[in-house]
């Protein structure tokens, strides 16, 4: 069809992903696209520029953006970066849009249909699209590992001729998709596991894991939309923290992934807590991105407290294990834009009364048009 | 009984690691020892003087080391702290000999009774005290850490919405107590573990940790003496070389742990067998400090190659998980000195005829005592 999609290196150094991967390169031809990747994108996810081109890929540079009809991303593109896009490219990434909407404008003015994909609804007919699920997948896994290797002891109970080296007591605060992950690869490894949840259903799957959940009486359940939690009313919080406090001063590993949409991260973990903590005590915050879980915990450091815990924020988890990482990412991006296929006709054709569609869509035709995006060109 | 013990702060700061824990501090004191142990000690083991003091031990200075009757350490002492000794102490520590006859010969001349611990016979009797298995198993743990976290991809198999992550594929080169301890850990993580040892009795241990032995039909066995293997004739190398090139290329993580007891570490990966192996392969070697099983391997760093392989050379692995080395350095320490004190009249009293005595010392009464280590002040 002579439809095109551009994959850029991306521009910010901590990313190591790349967004699409031989495999969906080889689909995407397939469906009729001629596929232009940048230059050495996929070289830190460990797939050489030789790969794309076997699978059907020219390799280019920066600049062809801006011949092409789709571009796929990890991070939502700079407003200098989208100004070189074709007016009215569909842009795919993950926008991030809270808190950027300086940048979205940008994306409205400069054209393009931007889609972000963290918007994703979590529906059936969409799993298989869900970069949340896909990368919070991997981070769980990662934030065991960078525990373990921060940690002093031995995760596993190790009986041995010199005595026994008791298991490691992991405990994972929030059970959505990373905490679960977290949860298994902590029990792989040997540890003694509790997890907590503010959504009563995560109890069941915590169990299934082998690890023990702990809730506070006070705290029925707080579902909220899309599998998230809801935020907590003060008097929750209240019961919520004095159940943390009781239980993780006794505990070597905790790992914190709570998340609510489109809001900060809620605190779990107080200064108070940390103290209570033993010295060589582990904390992995995988919320530092969104300011953190646990007080006293740095985006892109790992800070060690007067009392010794080590409090542990790696940015972009993910990207830790970006091979992996790029190959779910690139699936979860081409599955979507498949739908936005005619595949008869071979050409782009989006649905605008599609619900991914709508509830992905940030901008389109020079206008911010999704409705959870304030549109700062417009009088609030 | 007024004999004591002394404990220093290890001057090597490479040295996280402690020789006694409050667990053996009550057990010496409870033998009618008077225990002291150098002020921060414990820091990077997690155990802090508070501990110590509570266990019964006194916090002292590096000077006490002048008084004690036993002094327990992990590294052999320098010529120059060997001098601030009492004449006719014990010393207990892992005192790495060969090469080192200089420091052996000091050891001599100031009088004290030194015991390499490392020489402890592979026997039932002496299991409890032997420190080379006790800090073998947690660097063979460790080192499959630390290749984790420099992998860029998941180890377990991931069955996700967004397709499979496959598991990743470990091979363990010597299946001794820290090859074993890396296949567990690793499969245990959920990779496909394959591993190989000269000594043909290793394959049934192998397998039943879940992992498919390998060995070259052309070497039926090399088991040498206490466990370890033999050197291998020219012709039996050349047949292993050619099984691992075969084998290598396909792994994703490779551990090595070859080590001949008082010899350099033997060659089993070669530059070309790193050559062929993928970007993002991971290798750690284990005998880095040895002189390395692996070509291009760096003590103390992270080598990464042309071909983006990283080979893994960090120094002290058993030391990178400090608190649990530890506790159980310090109970073989124990276990030891315990045989040679004599309980009814609470004194030291060594036993010269005894197996673990004739096996470990390597000085005493002014002299070089031990069979297999030069006395550099004879004529050789």
């Amino acid at each position: 069809m002579g439809q095109s999609i551009f994959v850029p290196k991306e521009i910010d150094v901590t990313e190591g992903r790349v967004a699409v991967s031989p495999e969906t390169v080889k689909r995407f031809v397939g469906l009729g696209f001629d596929v232009v990747v940048e230059k050495n994108a996929g070289e830190q996810s460990r797939i050489v520029d030789a790969e794309f081109e076997k699978a059907g890929a020219k390799i280019g540079k920066a600049s062809d953006a801006g011949k092409a009809d789709v571009v796929l991303k990890l991070r939502r593109p700079t407003p200098a970066e989208v100004k070189t896009y074709k007016k009215g490219a569909l842009v795919l990434a993950s926008m991030d849009p809270y808190g950027n909407e300086g940048d979205v404008a940008a994306m409205a003015a400069a054209g393009v249909t931007a889609f972000a994909m963290e918007f994703m609804p979590r529906i059936t007919r969409a799993q298989s699209m869900d970069v949340l699920s896909s990368q919070a997948n991997l981070a769980g896994y990662r934030a065991v590992i960078d525990a373990a290797a921060e940690y002093d002891r031995a995760l596993p109970m190790m009986m041995t001729a010199a005595g026994t080296v008791p298991a490691a007591k992991v405990f994972v605060m929030g059970a959505g998709v990373a905490g679960l992950q977290a949860i298994a690869t902590a029990r792989r490894l040997g540890a003694v596991v509790t997890a907590t949840d503010v959504r009563a259903a995560a109890g069941e799957q915590v169990q299934s894991l082998g690890a023990k959940f702990i809730m506070t009486e006070a705290l029925k359940d707080a579902s909220g939309e899309g599998g998230y939690a809801r935020e907590l009313t003060d008097e929750e919080k209240k019961a919520q923290a004095e159940l943390v406090a009781d239980h993780i001063a006794k505990q070597d590993i905790v790992v914190t992934t709570a998340l609510i949409p489109g809001r900060p991260a809620p605190r779990l973990v107080s200064a108070d807590m940390v103290k209570s903590m033993k010295p060589g005590s582990i904390i992995v915050d995988l919320a530092v991105e969104r300011g953190g879980n646990v007080e006293g915990a740095k985006a892109g450091e790992v800070v060690t407290t007067a009392n010794g815990v080590k409090i542990v924020g790696h940015l972009n988890v993910p990207g830790r294990v970006a091979a992996s990482a790029s190959l779910l990412y690139a699936k979860n991006l081409y599955t979507f834009l498949e739908t936005m296929v005619d595949k008869e006709k071979k050409v782009l054709a989006v649905d605008m009364e599609d619900e991914l569609v709508k509830a992905t869509m940030l901008t389109h035709d020079g206008k911010v048009v999704h409705p959870n995006v304030v549109d700062t060109a417009k009088p609030a």
